[in-house]
């Protein structure tokens, strides 16, 4: 057939997508544990483990065909992806797939991929006080059930896709489904002991490793390409390097912004700053990668990076405590991409902005309702927050027997 | 021509799976140096650069064509591929390959990175007391000749391939030739000091870096991607994407199920346990990755996640001093995903797990006596170990007269 | 259409090339900090964040046209790229483009990413001394006039071109014109305090964190798979899997010789050798990585080896103080390859070699110039060097106000 090599192409694509999203999970890792305390560090470290494995699995299990019920009408269902033998009907490639560009394997893996990130955004602002139990009983309801059913509402073909709502590659659907969590989070497990004092001041708690931190963001924009890229669904060249254009302005502008901004206000060079500026514009330009001009993207790009800066000190001054910035890049810079698809390039206009908004409040409702639920019960049964003295001691001992550097010496030779 | 799309859509997936092959050695470097102890740091580094720019190297000069002795009649041979001025015949497109989906070139750059993972897999469980010349030596000979001899007998076209012996990417072909070998590495060399005590009780000794650790196992699953997706030898859509779900879920599956089982019997969330858990899924699905479907490779990964958790136990009581757990996980992991083509799958057959067990004796018994052989050699003319002193000192300064945190502080500000 | 499939292909060939230049941010962020004191980690990242984002703003605003003006003629023009709306004409597919094997988007990505490499390479070389502001200005300049201006002259069809001057990925164009500035930033900011004693007599400066900077190189070989694969501009079979073995194979030998020479002259087995000879393996076989065969690319590599470890001696006795031994590889090597053009390999003739000497003249003659005159004016205006107090209490506090491992601790459990 004349589309094979297309087709091969594409669903190369597809693939190659999939691996800079899997790679993301090593770029949140080093990010969080980088500004976190080192004495929580294989507690981040195992929690991440725990969400790309367990997500993987609910996707295969129910996730994929929760999100994708329209999807292979005779053959898909509920449990139905694991139960397969060797090969689904027509080898992954049933004429609805042969059209797509991809395969049905690659669909799922491409997709299961996407649903852990929206439980890892959770895990860095949650961090160095929840209970590890109660964490991994969150991630497996909110992975396996809440995201792949807001999921379904837009890219499963639901209600918010006739409404017209407009989400590329998720500003909404990933980053702020996980940024709502995420503030929920924040706010039922209250602050890390120490992080306000009596006075209500607020105490910076720095990072134990910023290399690693500077690394996670350089590997999350490098993942981008493929969150971003990989959205498109195909290779299509003009659609394809037209978001990697996009997608890369708006980081480089993010950065830039953040920094500049923050050093005018805080006169100094403050590199956790640019690093959030970055991811912030990552986060800003997701939800209309594809309808952007480049100097579009820039301007998304800088304003994403003064919202970090004043959304961080927003949050402080809420005396909520997010260790790692995670509700800044994702949840209000995820707000924020989403209403600019209704304001910037190709689809701007008030109506579309109004849509945009409607999505962004129906999405954010049912993300808080849900967490909030969630979370509440396991607050009343097995309890959210490690005890006091876990705190201090620091999770990796109280929850894991173990210290991230257990042999590390200073003057070796 | 009609198939140039194609062609160049194939080939251009097999120099991505080449490029994510050559990444594993980041993975190896970082999971080595992670669970072992400082003192040693740079030696393992070294060791890691030697591995990977001799290993092609020697494959360039020999190794190649000494592996793959059909291809190429008129002009292969022993020490012909690095004799080549600008252009092999037909420009790396003799008729063979233009049938094969891939250029000459990209099939020895592939199948050389390949032939270097073999050697990385014994430095990590002979570290920490290996002579370096030792090593290096060792790694020439295994790299150069063992592995390609045995290589031939499959991928080859020899007789094991005429046997009907199945081994997609190499758990037995790759990863139990390296597994064997460290196996008689470590067995020679005998338990670092302090390991065991006079009792025969065995300590922990804890690496110093678990973050490096962590990163090494995300990076290596990422290499595994262009390991198994890779060795369909083109970009084909189906078994391609086939094989990175299989892929995918069984790491998922056995980094779930080994942190789980130990969780049982040692009452802590063990994160080193969890990533050998993980490594041990992508082993053992590694022969049979085309030829699964997503339940088949998920019960293969919980089966290989219990046998990390047992696997390490029974080496320990065996006084075997393995500091990263390579022989669980790609030896006995290896053997493990060898069989399970004849048991689960398309395959699955009572005749073809006696011939999966046949191929699994054949290559361990080769592997076994060979690396006997050069070891012993080596340990009766210069001697495999370090002295005590340097033992204790740690290799980086015995060997290297280095320090791999030579200026590190602490209370910086 | 029956090219696009093909064009599909070539298309994601290039944006993959892309995303692994960007990579080598990473590479080189870790290779300057695991290489230097740990006091200048923070600034030496911020400056690192600063080239990729600065860098890529830059080239939309003005470089990418400056560089190649006879494209688009009757669109481009400096400042027009960023101008743009949703799409240039023809979506990113003009004739011209639709005949060169990739879109716009993806020609302005790739060597955006290129054009931040070379300002990248001057930081390492004037690390742990340079104000930032002043880095800060000097890189907007010489990435946004200096390196597109040069590289308009042989990739952008100029004289150089013209000339039959050959560099096919950069070993002039963009090593050495980072090498170039490096050295006159080294020479005009001095050594760093305790380089050089009283006496004359070189100290060492050891780095603080070498598993990061082992990391650095390997990430920056896999880049390299981008950065010489990208350059054959099309996902052309035999071109790029050629120049994908020859970068491998000179690596390989670049850090096989180089450790074999330093361990010959200085008795050790010195891993900081290993690595800047891969990297000058990497940067020699750059100029001409589609013209060699397997053997000629082991010489280039062996020479650029052993030229490492002269060179660096050879800087060290001229008293130029360059932390991360950027203009060793860099430039040095730079020349040796762009040399080693008319001496091995497929163009290898007298002539040639000639040419490449008038080339490497030429683009050095003005890379020298115009870095001197801008670090000549910012030193005489806002000036170059930091204040003594800061240099000893390190740029992460002087310049930035925040540690680079704040809360790491020894000793957890």
């Amino acid at each position: 057939m004349d589309n094979t090599a297309l087709f091969t192409a594409n669903n190369l694509w597809m693939m190659i997508c999939t691996g800079l999203v899997f790679f993301m999970h090593l770029g949140f890792s080093f990010l969080e544990i980088g500004l976190t305390r080192q004495k929580n560090t294989v507690n981040i470290l195992f929690k991440n483990f725990f969400v790309i494995t367990i997500g993987l699995i609910m996707y295969a299990l129910g996730g994929f065909n929760l999100m994708y019920p329209g999807f292979e009408e005779g053959s898909a269902g509920f449990l139905k992806f694991a139960g397969f033998g060797i090969a689904p009907p027509d080898g992954g490639m049933t004429a609805e797939y042969a059209s797509a560009g991809y395969t049905w394997w690659t669909d799922f893996l491409f997709q299961g991929m996407f649903a852990a990130t929206a439980a890892t955004i959770v895990s860095g602002a949650v961090a160095e006080r929840i209970k590890l139990n109660s964490f991994m009983i969150f991630t497996m309801i909110y992975v396996g059930l809440v995201y792949p059913l807001i999921g379904s509402w837009k890219w499963g073909g639901g209600f918010l896709d006739s409404l017209g709502f407009y989400d590329f590659a998720g500003s909404t659907l990933v980053h702020s489904v996980g940024g709502w969590a995420a503030l929920v989070g924040v706010y039922l497990l209250g602050a890390r002991i120490g992080k306000f004092d009596s006075n209500g001041k607020s105490n910076a708690i720095p990072g134990h490793n910023l290399p690693l931190a500077a690394a996670g963001v350089l590997i999350l924009w490098l993942g981008w390409f493929g969150f971003n890229g990989g959205s498109v669904l195909s290779a299509d060249p003009e659609l394809t390097s037209l978001t990697l254009v996009t997608t890369c302005l708006a980081a480089a502008a993010g950065g830039i912004s953040s920094s500049f901004v923050s050093n005018l206000m805080y006169k100094n060079y403050d590199l956790t700053m640019f690093m959030n500026g970055v991811l912030g514009g990552l986060v800003g330009i997701t939800a209309g990668a594809d309808q952007m001009g480049p100097l579009d993207s820039i301007l998304i790009g800088i304003i994403a990076g003064v919202i970090i800066v004043f959304g961080i000190a927003l949050i402080d001054k809420l005396k909520l405590d997010d260790p790692v910035g995670a509700i800044a890049v994702h949840l209000i810079c995820g707000v924020w991409g989403t209403l600019a698809v209704g304001i910037f390039g190709a689809m701007a206009s008030f109506e579309q902005t109004i849509i945009q908004l409607i999505g962004i409040l129906i999405v954010g409702g049912f993300s808080v309702i849900s967490s909030l639920i969630i979370f509440f019960v396991i607050k009343k049964t097995i309890g959210l927050r490690v005890e006091k003295e876990e705190e201090i001691k620091g999770l990796d001992m109280a929850e894991h027997g173990m210290a991230s550097y257990a042999d590390f010496r200073l003057n070796q030779n």
